[in-house]
């Protein structure tokens, strides 16, 4: 298996199913549905929907059976980094090289069109129950994982501590809360909800989360490493940007270098949990240990 | 049956709920808990909630059958309050004569708990399949009600539209097009989503959902009507800020006569969409009826 053409291939399929559940500009407001789509296409990775599916293909089903609810969580991670990006929040001209969707529609609008994504995920997540083979009650239930880990209780959750936390000195607990929810809690979800959709029973559903959660650790590990070593060309913003806010990282409190054992750690333990799966987990494995050759 | 200790009574069932589903301390941060309550216990009159509630018993249902939908409603209106009197949207320092959330709780931590309350509230309809007596394949068509309702081809659709209508003068179709969306859509949802969680028929269900449009017509009128002739102390806001705002008014564009005329006829079209409705659906024409007489 090629890991990057897999990816590639993947993100083209993701990017085609999120122009068809994107608001066409006959059901809303013309510059709503523009401010939407620029910023679902502002480049993206598509990490998790291609999370979401390769969850459903390690329990041994079809990827097509949770596009829709794939789409969804990448409509509630556009909206995520709308509203960060915001002056009131992390104040963020750039992301990914392009200009933040308030520098291009406003402030307001901006807000709006964050608003409509996270609204449009739960739509389209319960238009998923007309993809035969998927049942109500998992719909129902994935609906909830997601909601849970996106809300208070997740990643919004992890976004006030991120903004408490701001000007004051590290504090390890206040960072692990803050990761394990601001990115670890929607990895988690897109696991769940793919594993759950697929059918799967419950052991391989707990299994799935177990690897979401380290998954998202090693994630953000790489990237608060990427942040001190990366270059601004390839990750789109002033590298060094996180120590200039004061956040709290993996490298400020752990250092470099055992912040790297500490990711590699997190991508053995995603894999392992992953020791009952056939090879038809064998993408999540590869993509866990792409993490520690990121370099973007 | 009076209307009035009615209302009082079904606002007090559903503020007791609306606290039993609002986060508690242990499971969100502090303050993001504080900012989600404060705003939620502002003072609404849980109009929404008691639609919900009325609508299933309009088909012979308990109302307990769905509290957790109804709830979410007040929560999603709650947060399009918070989101709408930011600085960047409406700025409004008062709300029903409270400080607006972000007054108090600063830009930031408003625009999450609005995010926070938006995704609860679906986190809250898709607990409302633990209800006995509710299926699966409801709860799911009630969440593409909702969301379709609240979203970019409903409110936020709405909300768009009025932005972009600001400052320019009052067009007729664009008012037609702000209310529907911005006040309607969801008092549609709220009742269409009371009838297919109490299993109505689908003649019930499009009678219920005509039922919310003229109501939502005719509430948006009497709203603007107020704010014309209202008293600043009963409104919590100055009397004629939409005149200030160059807000499209039914008033700024029929006049106050022939406003009430037309909110008069929506009224009697929402009645009679009840027409084949049982003595059950006596609380739905009495409300209807009551914003005829609304002085808040």
């Amino acid at each position: 298996m090629e890991l990057i053409k897999y990816l590639q291939e993947r993100k083209k399929l993701i990017d085609e199913e999120l122009d068809r559940y994107l608001p066409q500009p006959d059901e809303a407001p013309e510059t709503l549905c523009e401010a939407m789509r620029y910023s679902v296409f502002a480049g993206g990775k598509r990490l998790r929907p291609i999370l979401v599916m390769a969850a459903a293909e390690a329990v041994g089903k079809d990827k097509e059976l949770v596009l829709p609810t794939a789409c969804a969580l990448e409509f509630i991670h556009t909206y995520s980094l709308i509203h960060d990006d915001l002056p009131a929040m992390d104040d963020d001209d750039l992301r990914r090289g392009k200009p933040t969707c308030h520098k291009v529609y406003g402030e307001a609008m901006a807000i709006l069109a964050g608003d409509a994504l996270l609204t449009r995920a739960f739509e389209v997540i319960s238009k998923n129950r007309e993809v035969p083979g998927v049942d109500d009650a998992a719909v129902v239930r994935v609906i909830q994982i997601v909601a849970h880990g996106a809300g208070c209780s997740g990643m919004v959750g992890g976004q006030v501590a991120d903004l408490e936390a701001e000007g004051k000195t590290a504090d390890k607990d206040t960072m692990l809360y803050i990761h394990a929810n601001k990115t670890g809690a929607l990895f988690k979800a897109a696991l769940c909800a793919g594993a759950v959709l697929a059918g799967a029973d419950e052991e391989a559903i707990a299994a799935l989360e177990r690897y979401g959660e380290q998954f998202g650790l090693a994630f953000q590990i790489t990237d608060d490493i990427l942040d001190v070593e990366g270059k601004t060309e390839l990750i789109g913003k002033p590298v060094g940007s996180d120590t200039k806010n004061q956040k709290a990282t993996y490298p400020s409190i752990y250092g470099l270098e055992k912040s790297y054992r500490m990711a590699e750690e997190s991508v053995a333990q995603a894999v392992d949990a992953l020791r009952n799966f056939s090879h038809k987990a064998e993408p999540l494995r590869q993509i866990a240990r792409y993490l520690l050759t990121r370099s973007y």
